[in-house]
């Protein structure tokens, strides 16, 4: 009986709302059933954006963010120092970054990461635009900022490769122990790194 | 900063997320980033479901229900009881029964609950048809199963009367302890009306 339950348009609402992020069951009811108590011109105007979703957004032609223009905003934004390029794996991290606020720099999306078990090589992210893009800088500088996985590491020691050769800064996040952590949960790996990258505070 | 991290068509889904309930900002960010990386035939699907969501849905005429036809699955079904009425304020009870399954009965939903404080009063619910409704059945019987708040338990009293006059079977769900509840972190009231309530087991 359970599956005849909600109406067909309620249904394939909940459908949808269960394929995304920590939605379950439940939660996915209670959001298509406030999805239909929303303002009819709410409903048309979420129901446009979503039709447009991929026609509306596009890849920065520079750094490959996901951008409304040929260039995203922060490409375009004149204050943005264009010497300091952050390399991140995906837009996900730039907005985490840009939500922070504290960076001045720009950004160069990979959209992937290098992983020859899965047979993507350097040729399969958007690496060769960064080779050009950092010829045309003066004094560039790059952060890799690539999750500590395998294919992160992977990627991280190509890219050191390639700009260590051309006499550029190269940095990476620093690894250690996350704010407010408490020491004994940490895990061993986190721990060893932190003691690895251990700062100097005495003067 | 923060306000123009997102490009517009991420930032329009964050805000209709955001209005659902048990959404927060954090939540409503990662479902806009995955919803963009559903399949473009995907989002059309859900964006058209979106647009003729209020068109494609009616309440059924003879018991109030939300439904895709004038009367609904469960008033259509053969199988079910038309002499049993259980009485709710929306369609959400309704999914909220079906969903456990066992009743075999027919619903009227009242839309709504008698609220003088908010000037709904009986003739603004769905009530007028449940006494039509009534009249023509042989053997009707009536579960009230509103919630226990003063516009619930005062709709419940109204319809009681209406209908007692009348000689028809009426019921109310039974007030008591949730299942798996420790007494001593009850609430007083429930567990007064528990007392009050109480079954006899003894044979």
């Amino acid at each position: 009986m359970n599956n005849e339950v909600y109406p067909k348009p309620i249904q394939k609402l909940i459908n949808f709302y269960k394929k995304l992020p920590g939605i379950g069951e439940k939660n996915a009811e209670r959001m298509a059933m406030a999805t239909y108590t929303q303002d009819d011109e709410e409903l048309q105007s979420f129901a446009d954006t979503l039709k447009d979703l991929k026609k509306s957004l596009t890849n920065c032609t520079i750094c490959g963010h996901l951008s409304e223009s040929e260039i995203c905003s922060i490409c375009a934004n004149e204050n943005r120092d264009k010497n300091l390029i952050c390399i991140v794996e995906d837009d996900k991290s730039v907005f985490k970054f840009e939500n922070v606020g504290n960076y001045t720099g720009v950004y160069h999306v990979l959209n992937g990461l290098i992983s020859p078990i899965d047979n993507i090589g350097p040729e399969n992210i958007n690496l060769s635009s960064l080779v050009k893009r950092v010829e045309n800088l003066k004094k560039p500088e790059l952060i890799l900022a690539l999750k500590s996985t395998v294919e992160g590491e992977t990627t991280t020691l190509y890219i050191k490769k390639i700009f260590e050769k051309k006499n550029i800064v190269i940095s990476r996040l620093s690894y250690g122990i996350p704010m407010g952590a408490e020491i004994d949960y940490l895990d061993i790996i986190t721990l060893d790194k932190a003691l690895e990258d251990r700062k100097k505070i005495s003067e």
